[in-house]
């Protein structure tokens, strides 16, 4: 039984090794090269170990750190949804659910069930930890793009109040981020 | 005290981008590409996720995460030291332990010595944390090298004896992983 876990487990490590393709629009530090799925998740773990402290609300770091590890697996299926793209609108798509069930499903049942369970609690935002990670994935590209003349914001010519508007449920996850976060975007827009 | 901690931490998060430059001889599956140090701390923390029930005793499955996420960051300084380097022997070198004060160095000192305390623990390989986190850092690149007709074994001629040798210590971390290993290698060295 346990043996036939195992070999479940490892055909799982196997298939998402496709995260390292999945390229996101972003770009790495002072950089032209774009940073992809697994080396973004990688970096959202790092965030969470150091800045868990920023929290609101008292969060289970432990879930907080599965949930950002997997929270872009789908996309190995699904693609990159880019936060500021205007014709696609990012909430839990069927074709993320349909990824999601066949991703984990090659798990044993026990933990395609928690991950499935931790994937669409991240999706929906409403606990302390899916808040919390939520923040972690909008700062990362902003302090890509606070790095890279803007980034993603000149590339595409995307407004204050969008990018505003994109990011800020941040504050549900940490206020001081928050605060930084705010000081950060009125340098780049000159708001100030 | 709060918003000064939060811009060293920014301030780390920015330097340790760099990992995603660093790369490693194994390459991904199935593929001639290259694998870096920050795609390979995600898939060995996922392979924490999924296979932290065959550790041979109990383990803080936080404590692995933080060790798998952290325990190549000093190779920003010192590089990727490759398993079959024979010029090199891989110990705890006082190049990687310089890098390990100046990176974490640049958090708030509680995390720097959290951070420099975990480094160690693995490097030292002895608590069960640490036992685990090398049968990942050693199962991995197996895989890899599996689905690349031999990869890094191959292309430096690499002997069967000489991974053993250098594999072996897996079995502390997990029997029934190291049965797996065992067979794997068996079949790529055709020694059934």
């Amino acid at each position: 039984m346990q043996v036939n876990d195992l070999l479940k487990q490892i055909e799982f490590i196997k298939e998402i090794d496709k995260l390292k393709y999945i390229q996101r629009k972003t770009k790495l530090f002072n950089s032209d090269r774009h940073e992809n799925d697994a080396e973004h998740s990688w970096h959202l773990a790092m965030m969470v170990l150091v800045l868990a402290e920023h929290s609101n609300e008292p969060i289970d770091v432990l879930k907080v750190l599965k949930m950002v590890l997997i929270h872009d697996i789908v996309e190995i299926d699904a693609g990159d949804t880019f936060l500021y793209d205007t014709t696609k609108n990012h909430v839990n798509t069927e074709e993320e659910f349909i990824a999601a069930k066949r991703i984990f499903g090659i798990l044993p049942p026990k933990q395609t069930q928690e991950f499935i369970d931790i994937w669409l609690e991240f999706e929906e935002g409403k606990s302390n930890e899916a808040k919390f990670t939520k923040t972690m994935d909008r700062l990362q590209p902003i302090l890509q793009n606070r790095s890279n003349q803007g980034g993603t914001w000149t590339e595409f010519n995307v407004s204050y109040e969008t990018v505003f508007e994109k990011v800020k449920g941040m504050q549900k996850g940490s206020e001081s981020i928050w605060q930084y976060t705010i000081a950060e975007l009125n340098e780049a827009f000159e708001k100030n």
